[in-house]
């Protein structure tokens, strides 16, 4: 489990590198699919995960900015960075008795719908991965070579 | 690690759904981003997996269609079924004890590359994942609601 939120926490690295080298106005610029923007995508994914780790099955009183409270690259780092300090203990604390534990989540209509802690982990690490290759399409659109979402090759089994 | 296999091969049937309700030249009509092409990235998503998990893990001497000789909605949808009759057990066979066991690809360019089990079966589901991204953007380019991504509410998990 853990690897493949390392290789989410890794690309989404490097592609605040990437938004770093382009124009400012390309990562607010409205584009066709997903959320319709780069830099509000990657806060999305950093909401997300924070949301169902932290607040879903931690059950923590967070707080999740609007996106335009942070609606620059640095906001969004330094927003992603402090969810990330908050939910790693979490993952890397990750074991094989916690797949089945229930969280309950409440839906935008009221409903109850509860979901095993398995299927909320990798509810998440696929909805980055998903995400990603939405920015990648858009990084072709403005001329740029997208970060490689290649997992082979980066380092993440080596002992 | 079957559970996000098994989400993979759910997604790629609906996409494969959603491919026989537009019209056939909007698969192979060319895109920016990714393969450029919906039909062509379905065929590569297949022969990815098959190639790693038979071809690269397992070592069997395996036939992958080019691309010009399954170049249909039908034909790769065979491939796929092909293929994952034949892949689907090793996947299912799964523990982990074979995280660590080692297979060397040989690169494009002839070098020798060992890589743990484990990395290449999580480097075949991000691969999917990715691709299909990709595929939501394309979607909407054309006007049509993509195949949903969210893992959650797929009943994956109902026991």
């Amino acid at each position: 489990m853990q690897k493949l939120f390392e290789y989410n926490w890794q690309v989404r690295k490097d592609w605040f590198d990437w938004c770093s080298r382009v124009d400012k106005e390309e990562l607010v610029k409205q584009r066709t699919g997903g959320l319709g923007y780069i830099l509000p995508t990657l806060y999305h994914i950093v909401a997300v995960e924070y949301g169902w780790i932290c607040g879903g099955i931690q059950e923590r009183d967070i707080d999740i900015p609007a996106f335009e409270e942070v609606a620059s690259l640095e906001l969004v780092q330094d927003f992603s960075a402090r969810c990330h300090a908050e939910l790693a203990p979490f993952v890397y604390g990750w074991s094989e008795e916690l797949e089945d534990r229930i969280m309950v989540d409440i839906t935008d209509e009221g409903e109850r719908e509860p979901h095993p802690y398995g299927e909320v982990m990798r509810h998440v690490i696929a909805h980055e991965i998903h995400h990603v290759g939405q920015l990648s399409v858009w990084a072709r659109e403005i001329g740029q070579r997208p970060v490689t979402a290649n997992l082979i090759g980066r380092g993440l089994f080596e002992k």
